[in-house]
């Protein structure tokens, strides 16, 4: 764990810190990317998983749209920019030791690319998976 | 996206497939681990992020009990071993291209090290960040 989360681990609740800090300190793996949950500010169903790079967890913050990184394109994903499901953020967290991002998210219509609402529709069931939307 | 998930993101709800063959094509890294999100099974609060190896996931699936895999400590973790703040397993799912994992459980105590229910404590406020624990 990287020794400045540890740093502040025992603060009193309420403490603040100036985000461009914490930001320069959060773990970027070797490719320069951090994981991302993003789960609906209503419901609270996680919604999809993905990566941000440096520069779209800066860009998301700034313009409050997620804009992930796209692993397999290799390019910035504004998601909703083709499919019109935008994500609007609604609260971000980190997590106690910094390599992971948790984002509340406003989705509109489908986040998963299947048009299914959420991603994590492949439900375990013993020995079986069974596809359930819900 | 494995072509496996792909060719079966089409089918209806309610189709079934083994486990044991779903199991076989998650994608599992060049560490061999998976990402793990796991959630209260009752609040939906995200509690933690962490990592399973193969063995891990079986382990936990087979006892219902959170087995994940510590990167730091290159050693399995079986949540609640230490502290008692046990996991229980109450369901699974995959996403629609089957590299990450999403757990709902049964936190007994706390799942952060902290002693903070949720690692995800430390949240962005415009400019700065706050200790927010809930």
């Amino acid at each position: 764990m990287k020794s400045w989360f540890k740093s502040i681990e025992n603060d009193p609740e309420n403490t603040t810190y100036l985000l461009s800090k914490v930001l320069k300190e959060l773990t970027f793996d070797k490719d320069g990317l951090i994981p991302v949950i993003s789960q609906d500010y209503q419901t609270k169903e996680v919604l999809m998983f993905a990566w941000m790079n440096r520069t779209s967890l800066e860009e998301t913050l700034k313009t409050s749209r997620m804009c992930y990184w796209s692993r397999s394109r290799k390019s910035y994903w504004r998601k909703g920019e083709s499919s019109g499901h935008w994500q609007t953020l609604k609260a971000m967290s980190t997590d106690c030791d910094g390599d992971v991002l948790l984002a509340l998210v406003d989705q509109k219509g489908a986040a998963c690319h299947t048009e299914r609402r959420s991603c994590f529709y492949l439900k375990f069931k013993e020995d079986k998976i069974k596809i359930i939307s819900e």
